[in-house]
């Protein structure tokens, strides 16, 4: 079968490699479609970061199982899913209580790591354990299974975090984690979504996926806009951009018991005036990956809340991958989610 | 009557005033015994930071109730009490939820700020909110009760915290604050209470306090040994220092789900390296203050769980509070809490 396999900063290159060996436990699923992801893209221009070199990449996608191996039950051949891509041990304390992401053993399939099976799926062919396929319904889309997985990390986010309905949330940074928030806040029902980023173009859909508020800091002041809008400070602050100027906001234009949920990976120390939190007894939180939310973000999805279309900016076909792919979403920051499927029925 | 009132830096003067006047709903207390806050030695080394001008300082105290005036029931003349230093509207939401602490009007006796009565303790009497007034039973000394306000800024801490029965906490910082959490800890049956301090003298105090391990980050490298004995990382780290060297370690010493904890007022920013916290999705937690933590504080001092004489590590005169007080405490680190009264009968 053709796959994309990842060795180094600007280094894809197209294989044919075996189809991979259905195992007991495992499924086989047929790749519909794939996702780019922020992380692919890191390592696209800088890796390996934290890609094992000669990985077939891509971890956010929807399929169809085509085979089953022995003691599998959850799913049968034909099934469309979508795909879980974190590998964990299942018996250890974070497991039981249900924080897979937290698990010591965690593997990540698209990018070689640790994981029981660690390719991923920019490929004809995946394998995985077959409890990380989950059915979607007949009402939602491949192409929107494909965007279940960072869904799930933003769902994730909010399930943490103490957004409730009717509390006010600010959203800093409009890429795709960002918009996705926007969705699972509304799927929340927070009386107020407000979006922070420098891009209009982004604010503009942001507009159209639920904030009821953008600011622009370039035009004028957040915190003090912020402040404003939700009589004296936010409930809750999801910080998905990773920088030091949205960290401070986000620091400063939180209500007591605030909360700044940090989604975003940072690669650099931020300064921080503690005091800005403690008057307040605000707090900030981490959000790592997902758990358990495949459920209910295809439940989210299927309730047609938003027109998933709109994050969809672009589709192609797997060996259009780095021309069409990486170095449009590289050169071209309009795009918000790529879409990639090996295909050419899809299209 | 005799006061000790705060006009600058080192210009502490003893001044003849008059006596408080009772109010409806007020009490007046004949002060027995008043601590000095690490606070009011900031404001006598670099004041005025929050006090006013020409206030009565003093805000950690006990006393015997003179006087009670109009609808006054919670208490009455003879009583003794320990003494809430916050005045809060009682109306807003965060009083009617149980944060007096987070409320907008809250006033600081001692200081002057905003509060109703806002002269503190350092006198022979002293106005208050009745409800501020709360009984101590007659297995509590009167110089015990006086460090019941530290002690409710402690609990408060730990109680907002994640530590429970079984669970792990560090604290960073043996002064007086760091000791009570020590004790605070022990209280919640911490399963480990793993204290970081330079001075060896406060190291040797914590251990009689109820630490469990004492680590000097001169000897040897904190965040590995503190690592060592909770199996990876402690659950709830307490700052109680505010400084960037205790702040960092304690943001690299948590377990996975674990929680810093600041309690000290930081003076300045510091870094922060967000991913030390995101894989673990830990959380930084503020506490300001307390809120309705005396009876807690109140019934853990006296189940005699350690020997509080042991913080007391001087009685004064309130005519010798700058003497023997201030300067000694500046100049003398080994102190711990020194308690004034200004009845000679006391001594």
């Amino acid at each position: 079968m053709k796959a994309a396999k990842f060795y180094k900063a600007k280094d894809f290159r197209m294989e044919e490699v075996s189809a991979p060996a259905v195992k007991p436990g495992h499924a086989v699923v047929n790749v519909e479609w794939i996702g780019i992801c922020g992380s692919d893209i890191h390592e696209y221009v800088a890796g390996p970061l934290n890609a094992v070199p000669g990985t077939i990449m891509g971890h956010e996608f929807s399929g169809v199982v085509a085979e089953v191996g022995e003691g599998v039950t959850n799913v049968k051949v034909g099934d469309r899913v979508a795909c879980i891509n974190l590998d964990v041990c299942g018996e250890c304390k974070y497991c039981k209580a249900g924080q897979r992401n937290l698990c010591a053993k965690m593997g990540i399939d698209g990018y070689g790591l640790l994981g029981f099976t660690a390719d991923g799926a920019f490929a004809e062919q995946v394998l995985l354990e077959a409890e990380n396929c989950i059915k979607i319904p007949e009402t939602l889309s491949l192409e929107h299974a494909a965007m279940v997985e960072p869904g799930a990390v933003t769902l994730h986010a909010v399930n943490k975090s103490r957004l409730t309905e009717g509390k006010t949330a600010a959203v800093f940074g409009a890429g795709p984690i960002g918009l996705l928030l926007v969705i699972m806040a509304k799927a929340k029902k927070a009386s107020q979504i407000i979006v922070i980023d420098v891009a209009e173009d982004r604010l503009e859909m942001a507009k159209k996926l639920g904030a009821t508020t953008v600011i622009n800091p370039m035009k004028e002041n957040a915190v003090e806009s912020i402040k404003e809008l939700t009589d004296g400070g936010v409930d809750v602050a999801f910080e998905a951009a990773g920088v030091q100027p949205t960290f401070s906001a986000a620091t400063k234009c939180l209500a007591k018991n605030g909360e700044l949920m940090i989604v975003a990976l940072y690669e650099k120390e931020v300064s921080l005036f503690p005091l800005d939190l403690t008057m307040g007894e605000a707090i900030i939180s981490n959000s790592f990956c997902y758990s358990e939310e495949f459920p209910e973000v295809i439940d989210i999805y299927a309730s047609n809340i938003v027109d998933l279309d709109l994050l969809i900016t672009k589709k192609i076909m797997l060996d259009d991958l780095v021309e069409e792919g990486f170095e449009t979403n590289l050169n071209d920051k309009t795009h918000i989610k790529i879409l990639v499927t090996p295909k050419q029925s899809n299209l």
